[in-house]
């Protein structure tokens, strides 16, 4: 096999891989936007009823809850840990924008 | 409407919210499983391959392409733009890990 041959071989196999990578991160996105709408109802809700915009014993239970789904999935349970973390940090920003009535 | 009934409503409420959103972390994780499995894969083929472990260029595409995917749901793309550099990250330092045979 010439060398761009191999080349081309290797241009394919990446390739391959991205076009799966591109797909499950536009699923992510579309996830995303849909759990941000339901978290923009709970932030208006939260408001209208005087509930404070972050909840660290709801917190704790997800937290401990995707670490198992984690490592039900293969996944680093740290690596999740930080992930939602990540969301509820933008989530609590949305909740409290919404609460000052920005 | 006694003050227990509403305090049981808003319960309700919240609880419902929380369901639907428990709903989505779950896809959530099985999909970024999913994920780190190709780039596992996309990692182990770099490195038989001496290709670098970051790609600026591809990183660059994927995203204005997640901006945009962004805006068509009306999500915000900073805030998309943010978590797709948060999941680069942890892929980069996998495939790095990957390179020099940790």
């Amino acid at each position: 096999m010439s060398a761009q041959n191999d080349n081309m071989n290797d241009a394919d196999t990446l390739s391959h891989f991205r076009d799966s990578i591109d797909n499950i991160d536009a699923a992510l996105v579309f996830m995303l936007a849909e759990r941000f709408k339901i978290t923009q109802a709970v932030g208006e809700f939260k408001a209208s009823s005087s509930l404070p915009p972050a909840d660290p014993a709801r917190e704790e239970k997800q937290i401990e809850r995707l670490r198992q789904l984690a490592r039900d999935a293969k996944l680093d349970p740290d690596f999740t840990e930080k992930f939602l973390r990540f969301i509820i940090d933008e989530v609590i920003r949305h909740h409290q924008q919404i609460r000052d009535g920005k």
